[in-house]
């Protein structure tokens, strides 16, 4: 491994022996330093865009991580091309990060564009992984007694969330825009998501996460979640047959729930033997290894199960919340999350291609127009949502309807399949994707606002007593 | 990226409209939530793999890093199957944790090669990762003062250690056993490289890492590592042409001297500003996340100038030990390499075929012969080293020479060009991998005698003035 970037080199003079070579037998194996190379200078560009996108946000009074999206825009598709990805329909000479690769080794078009597609794919998992970290440390923050306070609560507003949404969507593209049925269905389905990432990422920075607002958030979210897999599964096998295919909705139902609540009942009897087990181990990495153990297997099993990965990370870290390592694993888990959300979120940002906002593309002006519509029943199809909390007097409804704005990746997956599966027509899936870039986008500084806070660091100023972990560990990292 | 499990989930229905839509436009792309599936499978098995042999070496009285290394070998191509490598040559469907992937997900055989082949790279630049990240701490944990009073020292140890094992072996194979002058000259070769991964390792698990031996090591094998990629490029272009190509040698020479003392120098004026800037940051991550710019950046350097990505995170760190973040950094670098290093040695025993060593197969008859003649010279070639070291009254030159013992993937390397060109035979080529995985895991417990160390955690007793940082930082973690 640490010689092999000399392989590549003499790989001009001996090319064909090199490729059937039993220690580097694949493709990907041959280019496999290169990728290494590109990882690194990716992963430079997305740290320093990150940090720099972080901290003007802050200085603006926005969330930091309204920041990081906008420096993965300005690094990704829509501006410098720095990091962008194949699903974009770029190659690889139209990458920055291939482009200073290409100068520095001389490849051929074959292997610029496997070390393209390699370095993205790891690029991307590395991402992936970020946001189940993410997941992972809300759940270390959650509080799980508070989180079932508000169980019912959190039900209701990620029902009414999707309720709403789905039926003014489909409606109103039936009636006023004469949309067939099963397109407006798809679009009106691409309204229901909530991005959970973005929303408890910037609860977490406004210091609002355990507050009972960011508590019927982040657990309607959670839910909304499920329910954004079960309707995808509705209107994708609507889309194929023309019916819905209700074995396996079902299926997704009971096996969400099962996972949801079975995750909880025996992270009830693991939780001590967690502890007893950390305690007896002697050498580095006790208790943080364990942790991601338990954190990457339930993850694995949101996946395996054909749930979501963030899912099993995020009911991981409510787990774990109940032990005494809390303490601990909070302040480990922090250097890890910092290193690997950010990469999340540049990429979140490097994929939006903001080119869809351009009027001067006729199919462009068709969809802004639907996407003004759209974008109008998104935010107040959320926005109510804060006035379906029952029994709970005095709570910030605005900022919990605002909370479930955000639609992240989970929308441009609808409008992805919808035009995959031949259901959208052009305008209608540019307009999808421009209501998922703006929720997205407006969310942040919106909730900024409806949590009305003040310009200075928030969680140390505004703690309520349950913050104290977060002000402490606060104290640590500034 | 959240909903895509979904997606796979209809593509049996919609197959081809996936495959073309603008979203997953890359088979990569289209399984790519069966490639993060299946790299949280494999880090699960090797964070198990890990944790268990680590605990069961200290128990042991071994160096955890050994434990780490067995169980790889374990869960690897030697045993379990479950962590394998296309490289190995095995198939997708020799793969356990393809075949828990092709069980939950019913993957085609195309497919499942596919995933495999990308979830391995994945897991290789994760294991490239965590040695870098190695690095970078060892390099935080050295101290450049003690380096540079040591340098002389360190650069006749590493000049010994490569010309005595090179020079005895070359001359043995031709004379012993009538090997032709070139195979004799790149098997040789294969003799003269240190791993400063798991050489540093050890170092720093038996608190050894600061001590005059420990830094001796340590800048030994830096200068090794340089000097093995010298000699690689002087034996694959004798194997190539029959000549030397002198005008790479020296500018490998030029750029790797130029390279170490430019990061020094320039590394001097930079940490500086490093901590002027970090005091700025107001936003999370904002000690850790400059670091690792700098980090990578440098290690991309290392990588892009044709030497290693190792060097130059090292090389960083060294820098980074030098400002007042130091002590921070410690901190917050450890839980990162806490989660990424052990990847590292995890598949580098998942990497070691263990099967060369069966003396029923003809070939590897021949191949132990040689090899026991390889590990003698070796063994002996590098721990004569210790009695290069001058004007240190009182060293323990045992222990220096036994840390330069370990040849890691480096030699692997040596041997899969030399058996790539054409140069060397099996029976050779077997031996040399034979040297290379027994030089490895004899290291450890090795230069766990000749420290002569407790069965008791070490850096907390053991600590001499230096130390006293590494036996506070591991009082956090035990």
């Amino acid at each position: 491994m640490f010689l092999q970037q000399t392989i590549t080199d003499f790989s001009s003079g001996i090319v064909s022996p090199i490729a059937s070579m039993p220690l580097l037998a694949t493709v990907e194996a041959e280019y496999s330093p290169l990728v290494l190379t590109g990882v690194l200078l990716s992963l430079v560009v997305i740290y320093l865009a990150s940090k720099i996108g972080a901290e003007i946000a802050k200085r603006l009074d926005f969330p930091p991580v309204l920041g990081e999206l906008v420096a993965g825009v300005i690094v990704g598709v829509s501006a410098l091309h720095l990091i962008i990805f194949p699903e974009s329909g770029l190659s690889a000479s139209d990458s920055g990060v291939m482009m200073v690769m290409q100068w520095i080794n001389h490849l051929s078009p074959a292997a610029l564009t496997s070390v393209f597609e390699t370095k993205s794919e790891v690029i991307s998992v590395l991402a992936e992984l970020g946001v189940i970290i993410l997941l992972f440390e809300i759940g270390l923050e959650s509080d799980l007694r508070q989180l079932k306070e508000v169980g019912y609560q959190a039900t209701v507003v990620a029902c009414v969330g999707v309720a709403v949404p789905f039926a003014a969507g489909t409606a109103g593209l039936m009636t006023i825009f004469h949309v067939a049925a099963i397109p407006a269905i798809f679009a009106g389905a691409a309204l229901t998501a909530t991005s959970i990432g973005i929303t408890s990422k910037v609860l977490s920075e406004l210091g609002q996460l355990k507050s009972k607002e960011g508590q019927i958030i982040v657990g309607a979210a959670v839910i909304d979640d499920v329910l954004g897999i079960i309707v995808l599964a509705v209107v994708a096998s609507l889309a194929k047959t023309g019916e819905i295919d209700v074995a396996n909705v079902i299926y997704l139902i009971v096996s969400a729930t099962a996972f949801l609540i079975g995750a909880i009942l025996l992270g009830g009897i693991f939780n001590h033997s967690f502890v007893v087990i950390v305690e007896k181990f002697k050498t580095r990495g006790n208790v943080i290894i364990p942790a991601f153990i338990f954190a990457f297997f339930m993850a694995f099993i949101g996946s395996a199960i054909h749930l979501e990965a963030i899912l099993g990370a995020f009911a991981a870290g409510l787990v774990l919340d109940e032990t005494d390592a809390r303490d601990e694993l909070d302040e480990l888990v922090k250097p890890i999350a910092d290193i690997f959300v950010p990469i999340f979120f540049v990429t979140v940002g490097a994929r939006a291609d903001l080119g869809v906002l351009n009027p001067t593309v006729p199919e462009n002006r068709a969809g802004l127009f639907i996407a003004t519509f759209l974008m109008v029943v998104a935010i107040l199809g959320k926005v109510v949502t804060g006035w379906a909390v029952f029994g709970q007097p005095g709570i910030n409804r605005l900022a919990v309807g605002v909370g479930m704005i955000p639609r992240g990746e989970v929308g441009l997956v609808f409008a992805g399949i919808g035009s995959a599966s031949g259901v959208l027509d052009k305008p209608l899936e540019v307009s999808i994707i421009i209501m998922v870039i703006l929720t997205t986008f407006l969310a942040p500084p919106l909730l900024r606002i409806v949590f009305n806070q003040p310009v200075e660091p928030p969680s140390q100023e505004e703690s309520t007593g349950e913050s104290a972990i977060l002000a402490s560990e606060s104290q640590i990292i500034s």
